[in-house]
């Protein structure tokens, strides 16, 4: 089976749903119209397709995974929307379309952001009251830490420290992207191993290759950034290298970034093998990244 | 016994709590920052005070309803910070002190509110895996109504909206309240109850409060701001009236708004009956509130 052709049919299966809850929740019309513009604003669900996937994998019930999946997608959402803003990385355009501020006006894309993580939570509470189990109970914690100030919130916070501090260290870049990149994509992983039953053993090895395929995301990230004509989680061609952040490149050039996203690769796969051929997937994912052209 | 003295009790028994989480809650440190500094500004803590209270009138376990109380606050806490951006309602000051973004920057701002709302839902997750009950996922859902896209974000965008427009009319200015004031009073009320096992009657006498009390207070809030000099909400004096924002005092003059908030603080004292005397702080704050002076 092609990976690609899964991927798509779990994106199809996320948005169906994503859009049902989004439009049954109860928003204001303006406030619905703000979260729907950036959430149909699209892309790979990767991270939701990544919680569907591993429930299936572990022979879960993929229907228990889905309002995990969804909250994944609009947690992803609002970080974007409340990336792009001026006050942050002031970014016009998103995935090739104006980006949240810049239609709704910067005080409601604050607001927008605000509604899509509350409406996440929500979304996950639901979903345990409906069927109170530890599986869907340890589902969102592993959402919620992966969102909050362990995860992807201070992710942020030492991005924009870096910038301000002009920090050029190994470590930084590290903790930067294990926390802005690692922890989501780790936290969609268990949260589809937790609904799904996975013992201790299983979860480290998901933890495990969430960190590693997380950090090989952000790394041909920064290689195709400078290699080639691409469109790339809504950057423009060259931005960071252009504006000089803090990149793998920038640290330690072009060869050894390609050389460290390799040995990464081998990490993530070799977390896989207690899954055995099951694990096709994220196997084939992981190839596919390492040698991504765009 | 005093109501103020009751509310000082709980505000101690809330704090001690809410740092503990904070400083143990993994955040890096510029974010752990600027998170405390919010809280610590303070005020009287009036929204998790209830929630304990509630608890304690319907014979429950107040360390229970602790988490809960502690994430109201974070929650209350993350909404001044962001309204008061520069593109929200850009106050440079908060209870008499430099606003959040003034003191770290409007990014860190941002991320500082953004991290307490995730931090608010870790915490009742974590509160719900300690202690998987009906009365605890209830508790946070009726957290999770009040502050998101049909609570309190609702109502922030109304208020913007309102504001844009220059709506000036009834149906607005009650929407706009029972959402940014009265949700979260509601599920602050709501989440004491549900710890404690409140049945269907009483949680509809709470709900009913929680709006009616909300409404009170941002009557009295409106008619203070013309009368007196004080420094409430931390707006400075007069400033709403000032700008000519939408107010039950710009919509229907000074001496018709006390009277409906006579009216409204019977409504409220009448959905209490039901508990008869142990609901009397309740009692005696919707007494002191209809007749405040700061």
């Amino acid at each position: 089976m092609c990976y690609k052709h899964e991927l798509a049919r779990y994106k199809g299966i996320v948005e169906e749903k994503l859009f049902a809850i989004v439009d049954g929740c109860g928003a204001p019309k303006d406030l619905k119209s703000a979260m729907r513009y950036s959430l149909e604003a699209g892309g790979k669900r990767l991270r939701p397709a990544m919680t569907l996937y591993v429930c299936e994998m572990l022979d879960g019930d993929i229907r228990r995974a889905l309002p995990f999946a969804c909250a994944l997608e609009m947690i992803h959402t609002y970080s974007l929307i409340h990336d792009d803003l001026p006050c942050m990385d002031n970014d016009d355009y998103r995935r090739g379309m104006p980006s949240n501020h810049k239609v709704f006006g910067e005080a409601n894309a604050v607001l927008a952001g605000d509604g899509l993580l509350s409406l996440a939570f929500d979304t996950m509470l639901a979903a345990i009251a409906n069927n109170p189990c530890q599986g869907e109970i340890k589902a969102a914690q592993a959402v919620s830490e992966g969102a909050g100030v362990q995860g992807m919130v201070a992710g942020q916070v030492a991005d924009l420290a870096s910038e301000k501090s002009g920090a050029r260290d190994m470590d930084t870049l590290r903790f930067i992207h294990v926390n802005k990149t690692g922890a989501m994509i780790r936290g969609s992983l268990l949260a589809g191993g937790c609904v799904a039953g996975a013992d201790e053993e299983q979860l480290k090895a998901l933890s495990d290759f969430g960190y590693a395929y997380g950090d090989l995301f952000q790394m041909t990230d920064d290689i195709l950034d400078v290699e080639g004509s691409f469109e790339s989680m809504g950057k423009t061609l060259g931005k960071d290298a252009q504006e000089g952040k803090l990149t793998y490149i920038s640290l330690i050039g072009l060869e050894e970034a390609k050389k460290i996203a390799g040995r990464t690769a081998e990490k993530a796969l070799a977390a896989l093998e207690i899954f055995g051929e099951k694990a096709w997937l994220l196997r084939e994912l992981t190839n596919a990244t390492v040698s991504r052209k765009s």
